[in-house]
């Protein structure tokens, strides 16, 4: 039996070790990927660790794939061997629900939801799936995305998988462009990415961070404006002002500060989950200004291959470090003190 | 010096009691309105109280007003002696920010605000304004409402100017209409109007109660379907499915067993501000729907004056009880108790 060589945890306080995945048969709509890099998710580290629910071990994590065709099933149309691709946070969906339709497959309302690229249902199969810690993989060609950008620009095409199309997919739900305010709180994996996408889309962009010493990254990515949100004084010269507001930060904090510099109808957007509760955002803030405060799920495939051609067209990739496979248990724990400018990307040349 | 008898509160533990108001002289573009008619809102209540902050003693509550132009300044052009008018919430803003601009006066953002008819500034004096608890008020023109119902409907449309516009407002901001599903959570002055008025707006309507004994009730007020919120089964049931929900209860409580209500890109609407917080909502319940929390504030006159034009139309009024002046004390008290179908209305003849 062919075998696939990948990284696996195989329980929740195992450190990464390699592992093989038997490779799975070339079906009729699947697309045999060469993997050439994974981008590190923080989804990656919480799921190898376990601490998410349902996590199933052995786990591959990686859903930041970048990679070359080797072999197509004889009903793809879209994609031929030798082409670079990408695959994101999904292989699968039901594909006919509303969602499914809309091409917002995150929000699949079929009986399994969508398919995880790792940690996913196996339709029928019961089996799990395994992601882009590995030196292949095999999904149906409608999850596979195509790239354009050059060659060297590759592996930090590889974030824009999930951490682009999870900003992109609110920016643009929320139509930021030209003469729109825009916040971007967090300055991490997924807020560097809000930085240059949203003022690629043309918006003035503000910064939001706690950290004096992201002042000037935030500005060399894109930021119009930086605000230190731990200064009270800065935060209210923005009051009332801003048309929306990306909140990427998952550690509870205070969201009625960014919530008082919405303007009229102004909303807010969450893409991070946390562990516990925000304090209990105020209603008055809500009311009064005809505020919304909102969360957004990655972006559906259609969206994602929209923002992987605007990119592509603009030069935009992910700020990244380069990582080998066997360094991947020392990336979790920088990853853990964010300290990456701005992602850990795997090299898997080296696996 | 002419004098208007009222009703007034003169600290926040004295009751109600009858009150004189020097009478203001009509202006250029003013309108004086003999009160015929007041809703009794449960900001009468706070006001009177001085639960809320900034509740300036003596107070005149009343902001549900109906009632016959006695006199018009030179420059009105809208109203004319004998009509039957009415007066909400609203008796003063900005006039030239956006959101007065876009007739939403309810979010000015002028350097006052709106002015409240009750407790609010009175431009340039720093003078008190005084409410519907009395014979007779003056009004700027472009805060006056035309009413067409019929005479005997009159005491019944008083409580459209708060009840009405403030569940009208986000109902139409949210596009309630054929097709849609729709939730009115709480069924008292607020949820009865939303109920009526989503069923008017064609939308197939579900009441929800935490009281078996409103569940007859809320049919009769037009809900295509009642549940009881308390029964996770009936709630269950619902799950995702809801296109909006108005959310009129402004006692602390679980948001999030509402919020998995509704279907991707769904919405609720907080009306009501509670005096402690609700329990923080799910930030997951936001995300994995791409569902929003939102509020919304009473509404503008150009929409209040499209709910009266409505209502009028279709015949739609409160459901009150009707009082004497002097039975104000008891009706407050009545009310802290929820025992009201489903507000009271003052005959102001009886003052």
């Amino acid at each position: 039996m062919n075998v696939i060589k990948a990284y696996a945890a195989q329980s929740h306080d195992a450190p990464l070790r390699p592992f093989s995945i038997p490779a799975k048969e070339v079906g009729k709509s699947d697309v045999a990927i060469e993997i050439l890099f994974c981008g590190v998710c923080h989804s990656d580290l919480h799921a190898a660790r376990g601490e998410w629910p349902g996590i199933r071990f052995p786990i591959v994590p990686g859903h930041e794939i970048v990679g070359r065709v080797k072999a197509v099933g004889e009903g793809v149309s879209e994609h031929k061997v030798g082409d670079i691709v990408g695959v994101g946070c999904m292989v699968g969906s039901c594909r006919h629900c509303d969602s499914c339709e809309d091409g917002l497959e995150q929000y699949c309302e079929g009986p399994h939801g969508w398919q995880q690229t790792y940690n996913g249902w196996l339709d029928g199969t019961g089996e799990n799936t395994y992601g882009g810690y590995a030196a292949a993989i095999t999904v149906d060609e409608h999850f596979v995305l195509k790239i354009s950008h050059t060659e060297n620009q590759l592996a930090a095409v590889a974030p824009l998988l999930c951490a682009g199309v999870t900003t992109w997919s609110p920016l643009r739900h929320w139509n930021v462009g030209p003469g729109k305010k825009v916040g971007i709180v967090g300055i991490g994996g997924l807020g560097h990415m809000g930085i240059k996408l949203a003022k690629a889309l043309g918006a003035h962009v503000v910064a939001f961070t706690t950290s004096e010493s992201k002042v000037q990254a935030a500005k060399d990515l894109g930021a119009d404006e930086v605000v230190i949100s731990r200064h009270p004084d800065e935060m209210d010269a923005h009051n009332k002002s801003f048309d929306f507001i990306l909140n990427t930060v998952a550690a509870p904090h205070n969201l009625d500060a960014f919530m008082t510099l919405l303007k009229r109808d102004g909303a807010m957007t969450m893409v991070g989950i946390p562990d516990s509760p925000h304090p209990s955002p105020s209603v008055g803030n809500l009311v009064f200004q005809r505020r919304s405060l909102g969360g957004s799920l990655i972006g559906g495939i259609a969206e994602t291959q929209e923002m992987l051609d605007f990119c592509a067209e603009k030069g935009i990739t992910s700020d990244i470090e380069m990582i080998q496979m066997a360094e991947i248990e020392v990336a979790f724990e920088r990853m853990k003190k964010s300290d990456v400018k701005y992602r850990f990307v795997i090299d898997m040349a080296t696996i």
